[in-house]
């Protein structure tokens, strides 16, 4: 295992540190490990907090900011964040028209963000939940009961961020964040394990002449160990999966992810391929997204995410962001 | 080797496509291999060219749009683009006001580049150029006379980009460009090679226990194969090359950039430890940049790029910039 490091002990802690170093408009408490706005709640805007296992960066924290998350809670390394992380969050950004968490389907954050949510309600702040499960390879996989929760996170993070910035109630950002994750598919594909620092090797083995299809964001096996083969073909695979799942047609937002390590002129090749397959099944691909956002460490790989627009969420989706990892129109 | 490509010898082609469909603002002619601002030359605003071989992405074509580059020229992997790419380039961009090249000091970029500076003469384009030579590791080594060019590269288009913005003449904007240049330094370290996909195997042999220090960004010797440690050593090895060779003070503009196949958690890390030790030395960190920018395709690995800031060139690299890989303030 080789990683820019000081000790599999210190990397959350570490790179909480270089966060709060790199972004003046992020307030990082790297003790309790909460990254919020520095601005703060604003008076009667609803709060969005999300969270989860380190090893994704950006996602979560690398999206707080003005039209997306208020503050976002970091587990350990593809652990869950504990739920005194996510009520001292919550508690933080209730501006005083309630909280939205954003949770992936993964067991643990479910428990403990419903724990949280709880805790928070106790102490008077509002607060609804969005369970995020776009994930079609797998159904009831090691960690989770259902789907798994990828790719759509950021879209629902942004889409419900904006709406939020708008002023508009808690139930109706948690009405689009739902709308958001129903419409909204991903597939994913390994090319290589991550290794984990704390475990020091690879997550499973994976030969040279071999492709994990469906494969997790933490390594979890997917549909197939099969053939290593052609961009063309891989992302053939994830967008029949997805569309096989949900018939795409309209207007698509379409998300080509890369898991941590594959360099970007690899994701645009990859992503011609996704635009053209898609484009020929006569849906249109009206919106795009190419780079690392949901990553699985140092996982060599890809995920295909597409969103079936409405004239709502588009418009929302283009609406001012500005974070450290998306930022635009402002 | 395993690569998210359809082969090795349309990787170039095949990722520009993607580069057309993702980004409605570029116009990419596949063909000649030019990415181009969709607007158009806007009259008496001096153009910016710059280009290279591909395996850097996002560098350059990621750096077309608004304050930032009129056209980038890439190359097939790690090779030189040829002369008449850039004088297509330089002949379609020019607003009567001339263009300026922007060149990472490699022989044959600059052969390619001093080649098409006079063949667009002709065509009546006045065109400067500025080399940029910020890699302080080795001197006169593997294809290149003189310091290597690397992250600084970024910083000069970004900085000379927006001032062209404002329509200040040639002169100026190639002044400034070259400003940027003297007061920027960068230093790379590799923790694995690189893969050229038509040569199928590492550009070299890398041990699990060794890092190179000082690699060049398609993987040229550094200047020692020292023993693997971590990220706090690694990034002191860059800080104190930069340093002893450029003392630093007053506000800098700091880059942990990725090599291409590190995780942006690890970047975060390192950033941390540069921030740090550059401000121990009485310097501060004004502006940052944290990410994968100027990469070898897959290599695992950093590089730190320190620019010693004027209240000049802050303010420009302050201003509003609208490309695929850098966006913000618009």
């Amino acid at each position: 295992m080789k990683k820019l490091i000081n000790s599999a002990e210190s990397v959350v802690t570490d790179a909480l540190r270089g966060l709060a170093a790199a972004h003046p408009r992020l307030r990082v408490d790297v003790e309790n490990r909460i990254v919020f706005r520095a601005a703060g709640p604003r008076p009667g805007k609803v709060g969005l907090v999300s969270g989860g296992g380190s090893g994704h960066e950006p996602l979560h924290a690398g999206f707080v900011g003005y039209g997306m998350l208020d503050a976002a809670c970091p587990g350990e390394i593809f652990t869950s964040p504990v739920p005194d992380q996510v009520v001292e969050a919550s508690t933080a950004v209730d501006g005083g028209a309630g909280v939205l968490h954003v949770v992936k389907n993964y067991t643990g954050d479910v428990l403990n963000f419903r724990m949280a949510a709880e805790l928070a309600a106790e102490e008077g702040v509002q607060v609804e939940s969005v369970l995020v499960d776009d994930d079609v390879a797998v159904r009831d996989s090691l960690h989770t009961a259902g789907r798994r929760g990828t790719g759509a996170t950021l879209f629902v993070e942004k889409i419900a961020g904006a709406l939020a910035e708008t002023g508009a109630p808690l139930a109706e950002v948690a009405r689009v964040a739902r709308e958001v994750g129903e419409r909204s598919r991903s597939f994913g594909v390994a090319l290589s394990a991550c290794t984990v620092p704390a475990a020091g090797r690879p997550s499973f083995d994976l030969s040279e002449a071999e492709a994990e299809l469906g494969v997790g964001i933490h390594g979890e096996p997917g549909r197939a160990r099969a053939a290593m083969r052609g961009a063309r073909e891989l992302v053939a695979v994830a967008v029949d999966a997805i569309c096989e799942d949900m018939p795409v047609s309209g207007d698509l937002l379409v998300m080509v992810n890369g898991m941590g390590a594959t360099p970007l002129i690899e994701l645009y090749v990859a992503f011609a391929e996704a635009a053209g397959q898609l484009e020929a099944r006569g849906a249109r691909v009206a919106r795009s997204l190419v780079g690392n956002y949901v990553t699985s460490l140092d996982m060599q790989g890809f995920s295909v995410t597409v969103c079936r627009l409405s004239d709502e969420l588009a418009r929302l989706w283009d609406a001012p962001v500005e974070t450290p990892a998306l930022r635009w129109g402002r």
